[in-house]
């Protein structure tokens, strides 16, 4: 007998999950060590978390505390640090009940979707755009309305965009710094669009995941400008955590309780020990600069290379750890492209069609958040050899 | 503005976080020394990881490894050791690929009832159950069919009960042992109903997170029956990590790869912290046996008190760690009847209206997974006092 499947069983993957299992298998593969693979395909800092973190994670694992579950939104103590990171980088006064502990940004989209949103629902945002955006929009039966945004308008949407739209979207997601293109959107222009949103009654959900990691332009929150914006984040990026899966969520006020059950039936609680290690991060922001300035280094090293090896045309990069990459010159489709880029100078990077269906063909990213010296040798890599097929 | 919320919105809470929260706070309340409150209210051992888990972590806080994003799926040595878990406990040999690590049981239930079923799609499941089976299916815009179990089936449901539907399920849930009332569904019953589900077209999804906290009765997987069944585990009750939030699937091949997808999309990966913790797990079966020999006491002790303090009519508790109690006799309703435990004896306890909608007003869930200690203090306290309400 087969059986049937649903809907969500036709959700594509997020395909740079796949390149990792390639570049794995790669580096994990007979002669290896002839062939170390230079990791520029995902978006987590090599450094894993802060030296305090670790630390505090093993004082717990000797403590008393049985790390059981915590309430739905979180220990007490870590909604209030993030409610003070509110008045340390924003200069916003947060009430901690706004605050809802999650594990990680990955689980803030589908419960914030699950709240402001029905089925059949539109949700306008910008390509390129961080694919699970969309998986997660259409394994729950949502509507995306992709705004194909270009340099003229920095990557971003506008407010122009929305009210070319007719009708009018349920829902508004925003990114700032985004992936994969790095641009970001001046205050003045979040507030515009959180404005808009809010005064034509659409939801704005804006991820500020890669907040902390910009190189000279301001970042601002859209907590600062909407009561009704839902703003997601992480501690996976600037507190370089990816695989503790913890990150919160700013809520409105009328999301806060439809949040908190949804929370409780779907997640129960953020795991316990990641809390602690979140705790432990805003004590690590010296160490965590330094690794800002670190990729800021190797961003500044790439923008000057990749020009040189071929790649002209260069998003912003205004922001978090990537550099989007027109690859029209190469005359390859981006999976083509980054194939040979893996096998042959074994760098391995994501194929723009993850980041966009229609015209990510000619695109690649690349990640900048490993190792400075693994940076140097990808762009030395780059430089000194050319791809058979490039 | 006032915007608009989704149907997601309106799904209710999961009762007992918020019984957890009322405890919390008389704890913490001024004269909390005076009245200790004893929880028998969550679903989670009051010890925490076992020692090898804890020593197991505190040396990976020391090891070079980042602990970054692992693959959807898990850590393949994670997986291997679940799929030899199969083999140990089972007699059943499972390759590692059907097996899907993810972030405890709760992240099981959306991801295959995303990939198996369609919006409107109907799932049959006995009652009383855990709650946010119902309310997970709610929140996706699935339609839960309740089929009231009774004594009379050990509160199980039967093929005779599903061959009664018409239309046809979609999919049936089942859970052996069964919270809230720890009955089980013996090897042949649940291999007549995989088989009914398999013949019939109808996805079987089988929670076995209770598994290894049984007193005497045999249990079997429904990977042992199906090959298109769903199984959901977790290292939250047997394994004691609850807060560590990690748990696994057994997929059939059909699913294997839509539930990847879907996996990465929607949490990326479990936390590698604490699929560290679970390969740790594996090699502390005695401790937790101890735990289990422990909690069988707690059981016999309370079903010797329980009928002396006037609580004749409990449930089989042939596994789990619960006893789900008739309160008709006190003449309240659940929710009075918890409120007036917590704030007169301060024990907490769990209202039946959490597990059943129709029904539950007049039962209360004990959870005796706490430390035996706190188990003969409540039974001390029920025994000895009355309820002024009672």
């Amino acid at each position: 007998m087969v059986l049937k499947t649903g809907s969500g069983a036709r959700v594509p993957p997020f395909l740079v999950m796949d390149v990792i299992a390639a570049a794995n298998a790669l580096a994990a593969s007979p002669g290896a060590a002839n062939h170390r693979v230079i990791r520029m395909e995902v978006g987590q800092p090599g450094s894993g978390a802060p030296e305090g973190v670790r630390a505090a994670v093993a004082t717990a694992m000797t403590g008393t505390d049985s790390l059981g579950y915590t309430e739905a939104f979180g220990l007490p103590l870590l909604r209030a640090r993030i409610a003070a990171h509110y008045a340390d980088w924003y200069g916003l006064d947060l009430p901690a009940a706004r605050i809802a502990v999650v594990a990680g940004a990955s689980a803030g989209f589908p419960l914030a979707f699950l709240a402001a949103f029905d089925p059949g629902d539109t949700i306008a945002l910008a390509t390129p755009c961080y694919p699970p955006y969309l998986n997660i929009m259409v394994a729950l039966g949502l509507k995306p309305i992709l705004l194909p945004a270009t340099e003229a308008t920095g990557f971003q949407p506008t407010v122009a965009m929305l009210e070319a739209l007719d009708p009018k979207p349920a829902g508004v997601l925003v990114a700032s710094p985004a992936n994969p293109t790095g641009s970001m959107l001046a205050p003045d222009d979040l507030a515009a669009l959180a404005r808009y949103c809010h005064d034509g009654g659409i939801r704005l959900i804006s991820d500020e995941i890669y907040h902390g990691l910009t190189y000279g332009k301001p970042s601002a929150s859209a907590a600062s400008f909407s009561p009704s914006a839902i703003v997601i984040n992480s501690f996976s990026k600037y507190f370089s955590m990816t695989g503790w899966r913890i990150g919160w969520m700013v809520l409105p006020e009328d999301l806060m309780r439809p949040v908190e059950c949804l929370t409780q039936n779907m997640f129960i609680c953020a795991p316990h020990v990641s809390q602690i290690a979140a705790i432990a991060a805003f004590d690590c922001h010296a160490e965590l600069s330094a690794r800002r300035d670190s990729y800021a280094r190797s961003r500044a090293l790439l923008l000057d290379a990749l020009p040189s090896a071929g790649f002209t045309k260069l998003s912003p990069a205004d922001g978090a750890f990537y550099l989007y990459a027109d690859i029209a010159h190469t005359g390859q489709g981006s999976s083509d492209f980054c194939r040979a880029l893996l096998n042959e100078l074994h760098i391995a990077a994501t194929p723009g069609h993850d980041f966009d269906p229609a015209r990510g063909e000619n695109f690649v990213r690349f990640s900048y958040c490993a190792t400075e010296a693994d940076i140097a040798e990808a762009a030395s890599r780059l430089l000194d050899r050319k791809l058979t097929t490039g």
